[in-house]
């Protein structure tokens, strides 16, 4: 029983109002926001985006990784974003687990020995806003006058509020 | 000049629409979707989904990377999830470069040494998602039984169409 089936007959309505337009590259408002793969947070109608308006990256925890970087390096240097949003949220999976009880369970569940690895879990969720953000201050890979900005979204009203 | 204060504003009236109701943590379709960050593709919305119902996981390109696998191992070993869709879609930024190209330009702008470091970059999508289907299926981290399908969006028609 696959899921995706059901996706391809969502998308054939979606097409029909969507038209044939071609959107740039580039985002219009010249942000990137990084969040979670949370699905209770459609970061499009939450925060008023158009389609072609900014960089969504999303991962667990909404956590600045490597990964994040990397993006975050290719769309200021070649898509000319100048602001990021860090945005994590209320009821996070990643507050879920421990690193030693989550590496204790994939030995269990998957007969793999992941000992020494961060799966980036945290408990207080303004602490893990102001952490990532003050890893992307620190990074050599983004520039000094990037605009960088906290938040946080509360699945259960749809409000986000900044973190300072 | 920020944009995130307008996002606050926009997040006003989608309060507004949200009320408050608290949906489950873990995905009601048991999916999740790797894409990428691009600003024409809002995910929701082309594939049908509703508040609560697939993982997103963004970053540049929609690439499988070390990031992708944790948040995928967090989805399915914390949240229940047993299906991954891999969905690249056309005219990536993740084709405007090389890494040698990109390695140049770093060390110039940012005067920042990346030399080694991949950032994912591909010129043929159909083989970059089956390239990223591929590292799924191999991971010793996402057990035998996800179900996994590998997809393109195509920006100008908002269609998404299977890659076999």
């Amino acid at each position: 029983m696959s899921y995706f089936d059901n996706f391809i007959k969502a998308n054939q309505a979606y097409v029909d109002l969507h038209g044939t337009a071609h959107l740039p590259l580039k985002p219009k408002t010249h942000v990137a926001i990084v969040t979670c793969m949370d699905s209770r947070l459609h970061v499009a109608p939450a925060l008023g985006l158009a389609l072609g308006d900014a960089h969504i990256l999303r991962n667990a925890g909404g956590r600045v990784t490597d990964d994040v970087i990397r993006s975050l390096v290719i769309s200021e240097q070649q898509l000319g974003t100048s602001e990021i949003v860090v945005l994590h949220h209320t009821d996070c999976g990643a507050q879920t687990f421990t690193n030693a009880e989550f590496t204790e369970q994939l030995k269990r569940n998957l007969a793999v020995d992941v000992r020494g690895q961060d799966f980036l879990p945290f408990t207080d969720i303004e602490e893990s806003v102001r952490e990532d953000v003050a890893l992307l201050k620190n990074s050599p890979l983004i520039p000094e006058d990037i605009i960088i900005s906290g938040a946080i979204y509360d699945v259960d009203t749809g409000r986000v509020r900044e973190v300072k």
